[in-house]
């Protein structure tokens, strides 16, 4: 079965680990959003590409969710101690990432083709793209002024009220042309359990269409986000945050909606086949079992 | 007695402490070479200056004459996992500097102000100065054409033969405002035992003119240099290098000449007073008294 997954940071790339134990490398492919990419200290930061790579390379810190394993912070305490900038916590091994990458880009170099590169390196064979080679930024509005969005999320906490979102360059960005054809010969598209909002509406509109069956699995269980600020923005667009807002966000195009054991009175009035299951990833054996379960209910449509 | 050093890197930072050792901190000034400086995975390097620095404020790593004691090496050692250029050996700790004072000079910020900035930062109560805030760059003349200072010290193990040197930008540069009035009003200019073709040279054309009395250590010790490519260039240009050549080096301003105990047969030569001392630079305590020395002998010019 040859799937395409469609993932932000820490939730997606937990099920993406999780699809990776599942599939024959060849059969998975990631488009990951680089919507929350931003410039600092001079460096492209590519977050959620980071998190999915270091995840199925097996250098995540499974502690923090984002960064690598066995981290150092030699660096980024000694920028502190000269008076700049620390509120983005760049790591030792991590930075590395960065400064390669920005080389690279500064010579000319795509995004993917460089994404291809460093899988190569951590030893990971699976495809994984960045959604495209363009530039595109989300902006976040609220009631503060629009925000980038790292300013947004790790510099300012997610505390400014969120009024809406732009993608600062999505009209003309493309999807590159490895993900294009994955998508065009995919047996189904895994929406992974990142913000609809901020994670995987980026992804769709650069994609456009989708002609696939689409399966998403619900980052909101029991009404809350694992990690992130979805159900607080799902709230302060003044929707009530729950598995069932998630599902009707993708309604246009959804084939399977997957929710969590805790929502299943919800199921009912999902619009969508759904699979009612355990949906949090606390383990390796988590990630590989809901990923299990999600392609025998793809099978199943 | 005020003093005002001229310093490259590794023999200019020990000389340099050794003064900071004798004199009370507001009557010594650094100038360093910044004609070594060059960009290097985006990032603005000033070797000199950092070398400088890390020794007045006692975070040099004593073994390799360049970057910090005490170092990792986390990121350059993924940088190369990842392909990237490992020639140019940055420690973690190091990186910082070079990442962080990137930044300020991208924001607008002069390369002395954030000198300045980083001195008060590492507890340096000196002056340390670049030669100048615009950039200059040297470049050495070789049989394999002309190379980038770095390319050629670091890249190529200083294995081209040498034919010139040429200081791109040294015609707009000028010193700061704090360097030219801090070599007004010194008792003395003290040439620091820096490589004079490289390090010194580059210094002096942005100087310009010197109305003090100068004083110059020699960097060749029985016709060898402690450390880097002097010699080896002063054969490669036809002159014989010796602690003589370095004094006929700066003869048209020299006012007092230093030289090892080795060369005292060389003294007699010499155009100018000399004072003949043992000038290898071992520990701190040489340091120290190589200096004391040094200012005894102004003292009696």
């Amino acid at each position: 079965m040859k799937i395409v997954a469609l993932a932000g940071g820490v939730g997606g790339a937990k099920l993406a680990h999780g699809l990776a134990q599942n599939l024959p490398p060849e059969d998975l492919t990631v488009i990951v959003n680089t919507g929350d990419d931003f410039e600092h200290l001079g460096l492209t930061i590519c977050p959620d590409l980071d998190t999915v790579c270091y995840t199925l390379g097996g250098l995540a810190n499974p502690e923090t969710g984002w960064g690598r394993v066995n981290e150092s912070w030699n660096t980024i305490g000694n920028i502190e101690k000269l008076g700049g900038p620390g509120w983005f916590r760049l790591g030792d091994q991590d930075l590395a990432t960065h400064l390669e990458r920005t080389r690279r880009l500064k010579e000319g170099q795509s995004l993917s083709e460089i994404t291809r590169d460093f899988c190569n390196a951590w030893g990971i064979k699976q495809m994984v793209y960045p959604m495209s080679d363009s530039r595109v930024r989300t902006m976040v509005d609220t009631d503060e002024g629009e925000l980038a969005f790292q300013e947004y999320f790790v510099h300012r906490h997610c505390e400014p009220r969120v009024k809406g979102f732009r993608f600062d360059g999505v009209e003309a960005a493309r999807p590159v042309t490895g993900a294009r054809e994955a998508l065009e010969s995919a047996d189904a598209v895994v929406i992974c359990p990142s913000n609809p909002w901020v994670s995987v509406d980026p992804i769709l509109k650069v994609i456009q269409k989708i002609n696939r069956p689409v399966v998403a699995v619900s980052p909101i269980i029991g009404g809350k986000t694992v990690k992130g600020p979805a159900a607080k923005m799902y709230t302060e667009l003044g929707i009530e945050p729950s598995a069932l807002a998630v599902a009707r966000h993708y309604r246009s195009f959804l084939s399977g909606f997957v929710l969590d054991n805790v929502d299943s009175d919800l199921s009912a009035k999902i619009e969508a086949r759904t699979l009612v299951t355990h949906t949090l990833m606390n383990s390796n054996a988590d990630r590989a079992r809901l990923a299990m379960d999600v392609l025998h209910f793809i099978g199943s449509l």
